[in-house]
């Protein structure tokens, strides 16, 4: 089986609901790039076990997103904020060239910390 | 039982994960405000058996959010994104009174329209 590196962002966002198994598996696969003689070698399960855990953890990580659509969620407002991070950046550039007005850079670099929060955070 | 309140949110949220037979249930609860006996009428099954259906839903949807914390994570995203939208209005009735200036202008309501995206999509 080839590795799917879409994987590695959902089991960010989904692998909480994985068994311990499935997440360790998982992780050893896709995050740690093991091959799946060695992730078999490492936990004493046989090569077709760990694929079959693996491919079930796959699968389970695949639907809650086609259900939940968290990343596509979060990806979407991130992208969103990230324009909204560099206009407010615009703005303070823009404000101290040419006559600095404290409001208008108090706004902005509100704006511009709020917006960093949120892309820490997604 | 008393209707917890916080089951709606979790409801928009969640409810894609429950069966189908346990999302009806708990919409009539909640958000129909039908009785545990209208909805034991309604659907041919016993009182007794329409509670526990939805003690066991409610319990997955309290249960994800456990793990997911999505509910927790879109809720503080909002509160940011609406001080974020705030701070673009005030800095275009700024704008507006004190010399408007269009660089200003146009960041700052690109910024209210972004923001104004995120808090109707989330």
């Amino acid at each position: 089986m080839s590795k799917n590196l879409g994987v590695t962002v959902l089991l960010d966002f989904y692998g909480v609901m994985l068994t311990a198994k499935q997440r360790d598996m998982v992780e050893l696969y896709y995050n740690e790039d093991l091959s799946l003689a060695e992730i078999a070698e490492h936990t004493g399960i046989t090569r077709q076990g760990v694929r079959d855990c693996i491919k079930r953890a796959e699968g389970k990580l695949v639907n809650y997103e086609r259900k939940l659509k968290l990343v596509f969620r979060f990806y979407n407002i991130e992208e969103k904020v990230q324009e909204i991070y560099e206009n407010a950046e615009e703005m303070i550039e823009f404000n101290k060239r040419f006559g600095a007005n404290n409001l208008i850079n108090t706004s902005a670099v509100k704006i511009k910390e709020l917006a960093s929060e949120i892309i820490e955070e997604v």
